[in-house]
């Protein structure tokens, strides 16, 4: 025994630390803003300029021509144009703004809007990562792991949609097998299929599975990403899914993904008008399907590098179009969906955490109210990676408690321990330090603040190693949440039923 | 010459960027509050209260007593007591809001208070880290080094102190010889020696000779950082060195070091509470010995592990400590000096990343007016690692740029470009980006933004890797700003017969 707890620490494992939290954080600090009101109305204006001018483009749909074309906009072939100040105007009206996302653990359920922030794990990398095997295609089995790992991570509020994408499973059936992994091994909020109205459809029939008809009915449990194809156009995938969710009264967040300069201009104050434009527009279709339905203003805008045109994160211009992205929100009266932990490193290494700690601290300072990719993107999002995926989520709990804000009570002025210690002396021993030592400070778990020696005697490991051995570990504690058989074997009768219906195809 | 560029993309290095910066960051964004009115009154208060209650002991030092006994003070042996308010209305009444301290290229003098922050390269360590030869004692060839280094970084913005320890030199004289490197191989502000009040009167000499004595009677060139021994303890060293260069009318900057559980409360609210009480008595004595000379609030707080007494950093507590002491230094009406890119690393890997963007950009946020540390620092401080500087630089530029605010001007809005491109199609050709390309996005120098196939085929090098070669070219690139041969060879004579003066000395 005392042998393998020897071993286990020589190789970096260590007992995953049981520290608990609540189901979102709530944000006690901030929002900073970065725009005056002057510069908010510029970007407000310009973005009217934008949808009145230009207009965007819906693509083979022409159901939502009809749709804008009744609400009164211009409609010419695909290209739909606004009034100044309706798109605003309409989604001000019935937008909630703020609502739950219902989990199956009603103690997991989460608040969207306001001060809360819900974290999410990466979603929609094709590959996954880990110090093991390397960089490979992600297959399902990794896609259960990742749901599993993410549950075991207390920092973490939403099991997310594609975790990663199972390349060996049919393209036009694994949405199946993602949600029923996310239901049957999860007990959190989960996202929905998001491309194309059928697919969006299985996700509300499963999730009536789980929750009951009526209840689905009427209380959002499924969670839509909805991109746009920047610059200003939306084509059927997306916008037939957004329809589906919208209709059921299920929350749909649009996120305008824009590589400044490549997508967009190269400019903050020029992409803002642009994302704002496309958010406005796709919100208002949500709201003119289904006045009222919940939906979140989303902003994933980043930059390219000039040089080489690959695309680059963390960068000065992404926190400060994030921050912009919190205030547009907040004036819109939605809620705010961004991103978190980006990279375009290959590699768990000093680059990934850099723009991955940039990313987040901004998103959570911009006051979003979810954030996507919290945990584990690699390689611009091309990757998932199991290391950085432990490492992203200590940060994830480091901003939770960061968010609550300063403990001010008695027992945190400490005053009589100061008064007790006095000039000189250390408080390791105080009785303050005895009575608070087990809660004061947040543990995370990847890093070692060893002495250098202590370090060297135990493997000189660097902090991949170290989560490498910490994510087997969370495995290993993982605990399954269950789930009625009953309502177990009526998703799998679903899933088989839906998948006898067409061939297997290998694309989209 | 096509081989030899190949060859050097093989390895990772890459010429220097050429970006300029200005020689301090003008902020306008921010601060960021983290306490109310109320908060911030409580805090007030209890450091009034640990003043009155229980003081505040300066050692070795009967000048120190007398001085605050002629001023009203209660002194019992070495423990002062403060009445409550005290130490507020007289610094208040007499230490200025912000002041420039020149350096011997006058078009690199630095603002200290306001929204300026000036950036300052790591302090103190007696091992210095590199990939090439790992982990060693420092020499004073690594600290010319270093010093060279730093100059060639345009987002550090003073050549700051002891950026490593040379432990090859004599405990007792080395502070001569770094004194002597950063004025020789550097144009930018430094620090003057903070041990003792003879070491102090060396770097005023030293300032003289470069300077001239009217100048330095009547404008600040120094700088030092005067820490406590908290809790609630100042010895002669630093009060030595702190009356020295106040009498100077030199800056002097206050910096209670405490790890939260060992030399303060476990909590926050404790910890700045007792910070405040240090920086007030201190700050009070150099106001005392010379009203009016220049000072700053110091916070170097961070955290200790509870479970096995190691220093932490990058914590959710240190980042809370540092915001509530931007907004008591702005109540009290001096600048803050605080610290950057903290970590308990080892190594330039994920944990020292993520731990110091967590360190510097809360000090950014909170407002700080200089940031000490703001590269290099690695170990909890025992290490200044030449990756880790050039990762950490990186960081500097990119919150140099971001804290500039979003630009609104007419070409930054990029309407035309917008009307242009039009739905569908992208910016890569457009005029604007055309005509903005080369100075739209800022371009940090360690990160690979490529693909995975074109990052293999560079050798699969990560971030630390990269970095080792890039410090070696920056040291290539280093150019001399040359020194007035007369000046030279007087610091060169006054540090020959101050060295002749006494025995070396391999303690302090």
């Amino acid at each position: 025994m005392a042998e393998t707890t020897a071993r286990k620490r020589r190789r970096g494992a260590r007992a995953p630390v049981q520290q608990s939290a609540p189901p979102f954080v709530t944000r006690n600090i901030g929002p900073l803003n970065i725009l005056s009101e002057e510069g908010l109305c510029l970007i407000e204006e310009n973005a009217d300029r934008i949808l009145q001018d230009t207009g965007m483009e819906f693509h083979d749909d022409p159901e939502i021509l009809q749709i804008f074309r009744d609400a009164g906009c211009d409609v010419q072939d695909t290209r739909v144009r606004f009034e100044s100040g309706f798109c605003r105007k309409t989604i001000q009206a019935t937008a909630p703004k703020e609502f739950m996302q219902h989990a199956r653990n009603p103690e997991k359920s989460v608040k969207m809007g306001g001060n809360a922030t819900v974290l999410c794990p990466s979603w929609g990398p094709p590959f996954v990562h880990d110090l093991d095997k390397g960089r490979r295609y992600a297959t399902y089995d990794d896609f259960e792991t990742l749901v599993k790992l993410h549950q075991t991570i207390p920092w973490l509020h939403h099991s997310g949609g594609v975790v990663c994408e199972p390349v060996d499973l049919p393209a036009n059936k694994r949405h199946l097998d993602m949600l029923y992994a996310h239901i049957r091994y999860s007990d959190r909020p989960f996202m929905g299929a998001f491309i194309g109205a059928e697919r969006a459809g299985h996700a509300i029939d499963m999730a009536r599975i789980v929750f009951g008809e009526e209840y689905v009915a009427n209380n959002p449990v499924l969670y839509c990403v909805s991109n746009t194809n920047a610059p200003l156009v939306m084509d059927s995938h997306m916008s037939g899914a957004l329809k589906t969710y919208a209709r059921a009264g299920q929350p749909v967040a649009t996120a305008p993904w824009v590589l400044a300069g490549a997508m967009s201009p190269c400019t903050v104050a020029g992409t803002m008008a642009q994302v704002l434009a496309e958010a406005l527009a796709c919100l208002t279709l949500a709201q003119l399907v289904n006045p009222g339905a919940p939906v979140l203003m989303g902003s994933f805008a980043s930059t390219m590098s000039m040089q080489s045109g690959a695309p680059t994160f963390g960068t000065p211009e992404a926190g400060q179009m994030v921050l912009a992205a919190g205030q547009l929100a907040r004036r819109l009266g939605v809620p705010l969906h961004t991103v978190g932990t980006l990279s375009a490193s290959k590699i768990p290494d000093a680059q990934s955490q850099q723009e991955a700690t940039w990313g987040l601290m901004m998103s959570m300072f911009a006051g979003a109210n979810l954030i996507n990719h919290a945990t584990g993107w690699l390689e611009g999002g091309l990757v998932t990676g199991f290391e950085k995926t432990m490492i992203d989520a200590d940060l994830c709990g480091k901003l939770g408690r960061f968010f609550e804000g300063i403990d001010l009570s008695e027992n945190a002025q400490a005053m009589d321990a100061i008064a007790q210690t006095g000039p000189g002396q250390h408080f390791l021993g105080s009785d303050h330090t005895q009575a608070n030592f087990m809660t004061a400070l947040f543990r995370p778990e990847t890093p070692d603040n060893n002495s250098f020696e202590q370090w060297q005697a135990a493997g000189s490991l660097d902090t991949a190693q170290r989560a490498n051995a910490l994510w087997k570990s969370h495995l290993e504690a993982y605990e399954d949440p269950g789930l009625d058989p009953a309502i177990d074997k009526a998703l799998q009768d679903y899933i088989t039923r839906r998948k006898a219906e067409a061939p297997d195809q290998e694309y989209f």
